[in-house]
């Protein structure tokens, strides 16, 4: 098969680690008998360095043309803390969602046996944690009007949703948990939100045409709490963008792997693929941050776009293999044994795959 | 010392943790020589059903009456999964502390060293974790305008903040440093919301008023990572209504004492003091739920409401002591140890003040 991948590296540590999975994807292009054309683009504060915008039109066609779209991580310290700043890199991934229709995103949480005393938790708390949220990306509070009023004394965010925006971010919900354990878990806060009630009817009407999956209904703050108590008792989670934003990361830090979470946002026009960390700007060029975020992302870019099961399941294979060998970056590695740099562990996963 | 209490017990285990804070405030009244006058007062799930209205007008004027006001916990499962039902408990709730104008929440979150063992976190990371969130309450998404469009197919809520509301609640955040370390963080979204924009903004221009503060910017997201993994790194922190649900209540979890947590909510008129826990349905009448975090919290209405610090510290003291000897109900009973009734914890620290 041929495929057209665009390839947002961005900012920071971003090149560095889309380096490693351009790498691995090559490899296993190879392998499979596959042939990737990568396109790379512009996206983040180097974008808005080079052309002034932080997602330029021309590096939308190349997404909107491509098969699918390579991720890296944007941001820049010199946009921070300045909260008058007109054009900011975070406008861009706004954007780029927006404009590519990306309305699901799909970020997993699970663990890895020989990382699991990563986890701030306990081990009993963290064990067998394996759950997906999906987050809806491209409406609510981020995308409602909003502005200031009364010479800027007052300031407004406007969240909205629709029923229909509701009900294809659940219709993906319902089918995820169909394919796993049939455990679905809505977060909102309808005891106090409108757009939350219209969430939690929407999902309640669909309850029917999906029979065999159980529901639960939860309020984000209570969610908030059992993920740190009882991760493991989750499975699908479905919720609004920003309730989203702040759960998933939270749960990403409890399963000790957050450098290796991949995620996925899917979509009207195409699919896109980035690891769930930041661009860690402190790390830029120092080679020494971890790649395997992007790797599997890739994997999932794999399976998920291009439906090659076969070919994502070899990647996660020598990630693990890489994992229990210790051929880990300094994030990993553990007091007495090696750290190794970003494209030493690529090359290691291309030699071993 | 004269003091009148409005007293609102609340729905489910919420009169029965009242009675021992009662039978313990009264102790305390007795051996210092004070006369405290209880007026009680419905709220809740009991007052809907008593007068057809969550928050009726007479218990507002006993709580505009009193010198403080003491709160046990409101909802009923009756009310809950449904997104249509146009009267609420938790509608008391928020009319409560909108006219009472208790617009900051003081959540403390510490640890018991003899309870550390308890937190899902490994004690490491938890140990020495003593922090205070002041949420905003009377604010934001929780009261502006909502409603819905399109035939009830659109739904909106609409967040809205003044320079004047962040102002007096991030007033409160610098003294209350000052008082402390010295440090203070802000909590926002200012990457994306226009409201978290003028909260970043307005807490800079503060900042020269209280050179010794350091503070520190951090977006909702980051903070729900780092309260996972490093709680101790945090003191002060301020964040508006949503934010502060979502991760006071995250940050409860993680000392392993969420049972203990106690809160204030303190304003215009008055200030009000509730366990943070919820009203626990299913251990209504059974004599079982944890009655201290409602005891803790009215050693914070003597301490800050009355200004009385020993009589504070003599009910932490016994506190201490009763969690020390093991005189705890089922949720913090060892399996071999006995577990004690909610009203025996209650005659156990009046006898042992
Ligand atoms: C950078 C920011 C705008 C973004 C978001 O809030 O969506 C990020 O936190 C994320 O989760 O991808
Ligand atoms: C019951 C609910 C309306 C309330 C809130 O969201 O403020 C509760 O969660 C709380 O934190 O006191």
């Amino acid at each position: 098969m041929k495929f057209n991948i665009a390839l947002l590296a961005g900012d920071g540590i971003g090149p560095e680690v889309i380096n490693e999975a351009v790498k691995v994807s090559d490899a296993i292009a190879k392998k499979f008998s596959h042939e990737i054309t990568w396109t790379p683009a512009l996206t983040g504060a180097c974008a808005i360095d080079a052309v002034g915008v932080p997602y330029p039109d021309e590096t939308h066609e190349i997404c909107m043309a491509a098969d699918a779209v390579l991720f890296g991580a944007i941001g820049h310290p010199k946009y921070d803390n300045d909260p008058k700043a007109t054009v900011r890199p975070e406008q861009g991934l706004l954007l780029m969602r927006k404009k590519l229709g990306l309305f699901a995103n799909v970020r997993p949480t699970f663990t890895f046996p020989s990382l699991i005393d990563n986890s701030p938790l306990k081990r009993e708390r963290i064990e067998g944690t394996d759950l997906i949220f999906l987050r809806e990306l491209t409406g609510g509070i981020y995308f409602g009007e909003k502005g200031r009023k009364d010479d800027g004394e007052t300031a407004y965010d406007t969240c909205t949703y629709t029923r229909s925006e509701v009900k294809r971010l659940a219709k993906k919900g319902f089918e995820l948990a169909m394919t796993r354990s049939k455990k679905l878990c809505c977060v909102d806060k309808a005891n106090v939100l409108e757009t939350s009630r219209l969430w939690r009817e929407t999902v309640q009407e669909m309850e029917k045409e999906y029979p065999e999956v159980t529901v639960s209904y939860e309020f984000v703050d209570a969610v908030a709490m059992r993920l740190v108590q009882w991760p493991n008792s989750y499975d699908v989670l479905i919720t609004e963008n920003l309730f989203g934003d702040i759960l998933t990361d939270e749960a990403s830090v409890i399963s000790g792997s957050m450098g290796l979470m991949p995620s996925a946002s899917v979509g009207e026009h195409t699919s896109l693929y980035e690891p769930i960390h930041g661009s860690y700007p402190q790390a830029t060029g120092l080679d020494i941050a971890n790649p395997l975020a992007t790797v599997l992302s890739a994997a999932m870019m794999f399976e998920d776009a291009f439906g090659l099961k076969e070919e994502a399941a070899a990647i996660r294979a020598v990630v693990n293999k890489s994992l229990e060998q210790g051929i880990v970056t300094e994030d990993l590695a553990s007091k007495d044994s090696k750290a190794y740099k970003t494209s030493e562990v690529g090359d290691w996963l291309v030699a071993n795959l």
